[in-house]
């Protein structure tokens, strides 16, 4: 299935009006690199896992103006109640096709401060009006793929679920928050309509008002394993978690001599620690030491990391909430920064962003990431350059094995050319790449930094531009 | 125009287990009532403002799974590898559509914890289906129109425009943030799908990329001004702002001699108070007193408050990231409750969610809101009943002029029932209903609370409830 249609106006009004004066100016078709990336890691962890390409593949691919969109435009005024566009701007836009070249990290690649998820090159007007669209598609894909990754990895293997479509950010925000949670890690989504979308697992039993329901916990259990028998997870603490798991143990019993399983029990609240424990004694006292402990009540990497510390018997996280919303850190602070620029004798000339903040200034020029494993796969460090200006490769603790340019070609000659990978294999990926971090990168607070190497030809390079625009 | 398609699967797997289960069972066709709600006020403050609505009233009026989604259903397997759902059911599913009676506060009605935004009157099994829908359609709109409000609150009548797109969660939680923070109050917003979408107004000029693609800020200011002579507001920072300042004057110096306006200048950096005084000042000096000053840079209620009490000189404050994902709360806590249920004589039953902390179990009943005005149209208070077992007027410290009936009939014969109002309309309801609130509940950090009695009768109804389920 395809993601949901993106209008071509995506976009802040301010890439708009740019856009109109580069074409008034003349200046419009000038070529441009454009690099979008982070400055600082998500939830104060040691890496970002990113995600969100192929859709922007998939709006690169689709990108036009309609007649019905240039209406809109065209009566959009100005402060003195003139029309804000000019006509040949608006013809302009209407027969625009894109030219730009967008190199891409691959969806499911980890990235680090101030190297491009994204590298766009092409006509300064292209490369302007796309700003908006591609840091939507990627900042926030981003974050929540960080987040699910981050919970996995605190689940340590465990299956996880997301299911924050109730809380996410409108429908479409919900959408996105579990395709990105799938890949991630996450093993399942609530979400039907994502599911159905994108052929992610859904997962789900019942709720609490079905037990409410009914006027008795162990008639909404019978009822419940007589109408869906081969998907038992019941909902344990409606009333008494106790009472509530020895009648889903005798409901268990029912089920075993009709030839079912009794899948799980979910807890949804209470002390986690303690309840799992002891619900782990009883099932398995019974005889149910297949089924699976579900837990949920707004479960973060936090909180899982100290329940499997402390030896909470729990097989399954559900996380809502804190997953689909990135609830302690909602965004994250994506840039999309002009690098290199043709001058009117088409010479390129490197740009920066100044910052009173030096760690702020952004790279100029066309940037690559290099990124150096050792023989075990494992990454030892990146290496940031300019492609204009390569260097030598910089030296780790312990010699290269391989080397991988992490930025591909994405969309080159109005094409998508990135390899379309399916989200199960975009999951994988995404799950490799963690695996190659070193451990204590990939810890949630972590306690080494990645080495990311600034080729020192880009960082004199940066050096003289701010010595220029310091003048 | 219209909110984008949603899906009639824009739900969580357990509803749809559950309405099998409820189907299997014989008791799908028994009438229910469910209520959405909320249990704090977001934020920290006295009030939420509920938007959302007048989607609710579209996906309501176009519920209907379509074939190709029976299909997918179709092919879902539980954990023995069998069907999840049965073809009677799907089948059911298919040829479903609403019959439930909504019932709903008008879009822009401000809401306190514990009433019903929305309450659902019909059969078990199709209020079961609407649950997570209404949530997430109710939830995050709420959400960002709340924080829009406080956010217009600490701006004390300036202009307020909305430009988070960049940040926000994915492309329609965009859209879906750009519409909610109008409702709130903002006054126009950068996000033209959503300016196209539901007729908000758009603003916007250039970026620092617009400065960094020139040899000279001059240059650059210049050739804005030329290209864009009816928009002008200049961004002053991109190296020095006192120098940014001084050209910007210069720029409107010559617009004015074109007959052109200098609109305003921005300011995204540096220390807002400081600058925003120098600026008025040196605009003023030069007889630019008509010019605005735009501020952004992270702002949020908290210091726009701030910066109002300083003596900022401030007109308009741009709110991005920090208003679209409302980032220090980034989810509202909206639930939807089942309170009553007919058994299988047709007799109703009220029913509760019991919780470990009293003040988190839901009320019984078929809920209702009196809300009482002062001569003034000043809200007095609030009354949460039961229709079903009404009771007297609460007691309040002046005798109320007018009583409300919050919620109003919204989705009856399967038709949208509310009036539908323009965008422009809901906000201006929105804006009332917050200008009616007593000051001290109005305020950032409330110092008094809102009084929502809760009717004698509905307390012991809930009591009685309490009573029973723990024996």
């Amino acid at each position: 299935m395809d993601f949901q249609p993106t209008s071509s106006l995506l976009t802040d009004l301010y890439q708009l009006t740019m856009a109109q004066g580069y074409f008034r100016m003349g200046i419009a078709e000038r070529n441009a690199v454009f690099h979008l990336f982070f400055r600082k890691n998500p939830f104060g962890g040691g890496y970002c896992l990113t995600a969100g390409q192929a859709e922007v593949m998939e709006f690169l691919s689709r990108f036009q103006v309609t007649p019905e969109e240039i209406a809109y435009l065209k009566q959009l005024t100005g402060n003195d109640g003139n029309p804000m566009f000019t006509q040949d701007f608006l013809a302009y836009l209407e027969q625009l096709s894109l030219s730009v070249t967008v190199h891409a990290m691959p969806e499911g690649s980890i990235a680090f401060p101030h190297e491009p998820l994204l590298r766009v090159e092409g006509p300064l007007i292209q490369a302007q009006l796309l700003e908006t669209a591609l840091l939507t598609l990627m900042n926030f894909p981003s974050l929540v793929a960080t987040k699910a990754s981050r919970i996995c990895t605190a689940a340590q293997g465990d299956a996880v679920l997301e299911f924050g479509l109730r809380r996410a950010q409108g429908k479409d925000g919900g959408l996105t928050a579990s395709r990105a949670a799938f890949v991630g890690g996450a093993g399942a989504t609530s979400n039907v309509w994502a599911g159905h979308t994108f052929g992610i697992p859904v997962k789900g039993t019942h709720a609490h008002s079905w037990v409410m329901s009914y006027d008795s916990e162990m008639e909404a259990f019978e009822s419940y394993a007589q109408a869906l028998p081969n998907n038992v997870v019941l909902l344990v603490d409606t009333y008494d978690t106790r009472i509530g798991i020895e009648r889903a143990i005798e409901v268990g019993q029912q089920l075993k001599s009709n030839g079912h399983t009794l899948a799980g029990i979910r807890l949804d609240s209470g002390n986690l620690l303690e309840l799992s424990i002891m619900a782990r004694q009883m099932l398995d006292d019974a005889e149910f030491d297949q089924a699976a402990i579900v837990a949920s009540d707004d479960l973060d990497e936090y909180k899982i990391e100290r329940l499997k510390q402390k030896g909470a018997k729990i097989d399954t996280w559900g996380v809502g909430t804190r997953l689909a919303t990135a609830y302690d850190q909602p965004a994250l602070g994506g840039v999309y920064k002009l690098a290199a620029l043709q001058d009117e004798t088409g010479t390129w000339k490197g740009k920066i962003k100044l910052s009173e903040n030096p760690a702020k200034t952004s790279f100029p020029g066309k940037l690559q990431v290099n990124r150096f494993y050792d023989s075990h796969g494992m990454m030892l460090g990146d290496q940031l350059y300019d492609e204009w200006h390569p260097g030598e490769i910089p030296v780790f603790s312990s010699s290269p094995h391989s080397i991988e340019q992490v930025l591909v070609p994405a969309f080159v000659n109005q094409n998508a050319v990135m390899p379309k990978r399916s989200i199960q294999e975009i999951q994988a990926y995404a799950a490799k790449q963690v695996h190659a971090l070193p451990a204590g990168v990939a810890s949630l607070v972590p306690d080494e930094p990645y080495m990311v190497h600034v080729c020192p030809n880009l960082k004199h390079h940066q050096q003289q531009l701010i010595n220029q625009l310091s003048q």
